[in-house]
C-alpha cells in the first residue's frame, strides 16, 4: 500500500521525485466557479522557491507552475466571473524540474544519510531514486504549496492563515517584539527584528560546521468558523497534526497552548 | 464532492478535459520493481488511438504518453532488473492533447447533446468546459488505458485479459465462428470474420443518417486466482461492474451467465 | 485487505454472520435532525423477514432492529422536531440472530456448495464460519435494508424508490398488465397478477426438484434531481451497479434501456 | 460529512454516546487466524475502567466487552489454532452502558462547558445528546482500547507498546528514577515512585478547587520493523499524530526528540 493523497472532500494527490522530469499534484473536489490562474499559485511558489539566499537550498529553478486541467474561460465565463474559473473537475498542476545538474550521485547511491528517509524507502521498496532524495525530498512540499494556493481560494477572504519562524536552534523570538509586518522584511519570516542577526550568525556557524539546525514554525489561522472538521477521527486538530507531521523532519505539533497546557493547573484557580 | 479516483490498493486518479492542454493520471500504490517503460504503455494507447479508420473518432493525434515520476534506472537497476523499474512511488502519466483544432464551439456551448452528460455537469457545477465534451468526453478513457497498461504489469503473465466486440446495433456475432485471432485482423475487434462486413455496412448507414448505434463488448479474464477482491462491498464483481459502468455510455454489465442466469431453472435438473 | 463499507458521505459498514450472535451496521455521515425511530426501520425489515411463506427461507425470527447510538430525544427535541431525531453521530443498528437452531453442520463444514462463496472465503482466509453461510450468507442484506431505511429518511418524500420482481426462471411478467398496487398483494412483489400462479407453480416444481431458480428485479427511482453522484468513477450508475452487484448471486445490472440499448440503431432514425 | 473511522488496511469505526444504550466499534480488515477471545480485550478495558480510585471518573460500570462477529471456533479450529480465532470478516465489539444514573441534565443541556466540544457539536449539528458529553465524551476511547487490544494481536509479540504518565500539572517525573515496573504499582501509571505522592497531593488540591489539570503521557513502541507506514501523507508519524490528536483534550504530539529537536544545533558538532 502507498498513500500519497491527503484530504477528504478537497483531496490532493502529489507525485514526483526531486530530480525526475517534474512534480505536481491533482486536486480533486475543488468547488467550481472559483477564479484561478497560474499567477494565483505562482505567488506562493515564489515565496517557497529555493536559491533566494545563502540560508536556503542553493537549487536554482523558477518552479513555474502550469495548470493542465480543471479550469475554463470563454466570453461567457469572463462576463460572469471576470476570468478563468475552476470547473469542479480535477485540477492537475505541474512544475518542471529544471535544476537537474549533472552530478555524481555515486556516493549517495551507496550510503544512507542519517535522519533522512533514505533507508526506510530502500528497506520498504527495495529500489529508490536517490538523486536529491528522490520522492523523500522536501521538494514534495512544492506540490503542497501549489495545492494550498488553490485551497486558499476555497477559504476566501474571511479565513486568514499566516505563519512565522519563531525559533532557530536555541534562539527563540521575543514575543514582546512580535510584528507580523516584519516577517516580510527578512529572509527568515522572523517576526522579531532583533532576532534576525542572531539567526543569521547561527546559521553561518552551522553551515561552516557542515551541520544543520532545528527550528519552530508558528501558524495562525484566524476567522475559522465553529464546527469545521469532522468529529472524532477527522477532527480538525487531528487532520492538521497529520498534515504537519507528514512534512519532512517535523517532529512535533502543538495546537493552542500545546504542551504548556500540561502544566496548567487548577491549584491557583 | 468530486470523485475521480478508482481502486483501493492500486489507486488511479485521472484528470484532464478533451480539449485542455493534456490529460493523464496518477497511479498510487503500484508495487516497486516492475519493469516499466513508456513503450509498455504506448502499445495499448496505440490500439485505442482515434483516427485509425473511418469507423472511429476522426481526431488525429499520437496520444504519446510520458512517464513523469515513479520509475528509476541506473546501472545497478539495469544489472538487477534489466532496465527501468517502478519504485513504489506515484506514477504520473501525461498525454498531451495535440488535436485542439480551432473550431467554433458556439453551437455546443449554447445547447446540450441528448444522451451526453453535458447537462448533468452544467446543472451540478454551473460552469463547464464544453469543448469536445470537456471532462465528460470519452477521451478520459485514454488515461484508463494508460493506467491499465501498468496494471497489467502487476498482474504478470499468468492472468490474461482480452476482449472482443460481440454486437453492433442488432447484429451479434455467431459464437460458433468465434476466433480470438480474428479480433486483430479487422477494425472492430470482431471475433467473427463473417460479421465484419455486416458491421461495416451497418456503420456506414448509421453515419450517413447522422446517427449512432449501440454495441456490446465481451471481456474475458483467465487465470484469476481464487479469492481476489474483498468480500461484500468490494467484491470483484462489484468493482468490475462499477469500473465498466463508469465508462461513458455503458448501460449494462453482466458477469458469467448474466441476465440469462435468470432463466436458468431447476425444473430440468 | 477487507472491505465491508459502502458509500462516501453516507457510509454504511455492515458486520455479522448468519449464525453469529447478531448482525448489524454502523451508518456514518447521516445528517442530523432527521426523525428516526426503530419502527421506521422495522417496517422495511418486516418486508424482508424470512419465514413468511413457503417460497422463501424458512428461518423463523423477528429480525427486530435496535438503534444503539446516533439518535436523541428530550423535551426540547420533541418540541422542535416532534420526536427522536438523528444527531449526526454514527448510527449503530443491531439485529439479534435468534434462529440459531442446533443443527449438524458437519456436512457443510467439509464441503463447498457450488455457486456460493464458500470456497472463495476459505481459499482467501483459511478459516470460515460455515454455519448458514457465515458472512457470505445473504442474511447480510438485512443490514442493508436497515441502512436503506435510514437512507430513505435522508431522501425525503420527493424521491420515490420502488421495486418489483419481473421474471422468475423463464417466466417474465407481461408489461401491459403492470400494476404497482399488485406488488403488495402477492408474495412475490409481482406487478402482473396473471403471472402470480405461474411463478407459484414454477417454484413448487423447483423446490420439489431440490433446485433453485433465477430471477430479475426491476427498481424504479423517481424524482431524482439532476447531478446526483460524482463524475467519472463515482458516477451514480457506477455506484448503483457496484451496490447491486455486491448482493449475493447478482450477475447482471442494467440501467435505462440496458443491453437492449446495444440494438438501438440510427438506421431507422 | 462525518468521519468516525480510523485506519486504512486495519480500519476501526467507533460509535456510541456516553449515556446511550451502548458503545462499540467495528474492525474491518483484521487478518484471519488470530486467536481472539473477549478476555483478550477485557484485560485492557479493565485497565481503563473508571471508578477504580478517587483520582479518576467515578462512573461505576464493568465495561464488559462482547464480540458479536468476526470470530469462529469449532473442533477443527481448536485443533488447528488452539481456540477461537478471527475469520477475516468484520469484528463487531459492543460495551453496554450500565451507569446511566438518572440525573438532572437540565443544567448541562442549557449551557456549554468551556474546553469541551459541546458548543462545536451544537453549532455543527444543531442538536446533540448532552448527557455525559454524548458523542464527544472521552468514553469513546473505550472503543479505541477494545480495538487496540485486537490490533495488538496483529502486532504479535515482537512489537512492544507501553506507556507511562510523565507529568501531571507542573510536576514531571525524574527520568533518572524511571522504572517501568513501577507503572503497575501506582494508580497513575507513574514510572517514578518518588513522584506518586506529589501527584496525589496535587490532584487532591485540584479536585477540592473544583478544577482540572493537564498531563503528559509518553508512549514507547519497541521492535518496530523498518518501513511501516506509507510514505508522505500516510507516514507513520503522521498517522500516530492524528490518532493521538483526535483524543479528547490532546493538544500536542511529539515524536522522538520532539520540540527539543529545534534547539539541537550543529554549532557544537
Amino acid at each position: 500500500m502507498s498513500h500519497n493523497t491527503f484530504g477528504h472532500l478537497f483531496r490532493v494527490t502529489t507525485w514526483g521525485e526531486s530530480h525526475g522530469r517534474a512534480l505536481g499534484c491533482v486536486i480533486d473536489g475543488c468547488p467550481p466557479g472559483l477564479r484561478l490562474t497560474e499567477a494565483d499559485i505562482q505567488v506562493w511558489l515564489n515565496k517557497r522557491r529555493p536559491g533566494q539566499g545563502r540560508y536556503v537550498s542553493q537549487r536554482q529553478e523558477p518552479d513555474a507552475v502550469r495548470i493542465l486541467s480543471g479550469v475554463f474561460e470563454d466570453d461567457a465565463v469572463r462576463a460572469r466571473f471576470g476570468g478563468q474559473v475552476t470547473t469542479g473537475t480535477p485540477i492537475s498542476l505541474i512544475i518542471d524540474n529544471t535544476d537537474q545538474r549533472s552530478r555524481d550521485y555515486a556516493d549517495i547511491a551507496a550510503s544512507f544519510r542519517p535522519g533522512h528517509a533514505d533507508y526506510a524507502y530502500f528497506a520498504k521498496y527495495g529500489v529508490r531514486d536517490y538523486r536529491g532524495g528522490g520522492r523523500q525530498s522536501a521538494r514534495e512540499t512544492a506540490a503542497r504549496v501549489a495545492a494550498g494556493a488553490v485551497a486558499r481560494k476555497v477559504l476566501g477572504e474571511t479565513v486568514v492563515v499566516r505563519a512565522a519562524l519563531t525559533q532557530v536552534g536555541p534562539h527563540a523570538v521575543d514575543r514582546e517584539r512580535w510584528d507580523w509586518e516584519e516577517t516580510a522584511r527578512n529572509p527568515f519570516w522572523c517576526p522579531d527584528a532583533g532576532m534576525v542577526p542572531v539567526w543569521g550568525a547561527h546559521l553561518d556557524t552551522t553551515r561552516k560546521a557542515g551541520s544543520s539546525t532545528g527550528a519552530i514554525i508558528e501558524v495562525e489561522a484566524a476567522g475559522i468558523p465553529v464546527g469545521w472538521g469532522a468529529p472524532v477521527y477527522g477532527k480538525l486538530d487531528a487532520e492538521l497534526a497529520a498534515a504537519l507531521m507528514s512534512i519532512n523532519a517535523a517532529k512535533g505539533v502543538e495546537i493552542g497552548a500545546g504542551f504548556a497546557a500540561a502544566a496548567l493547573s487548577g491549584e491557583e484557580n
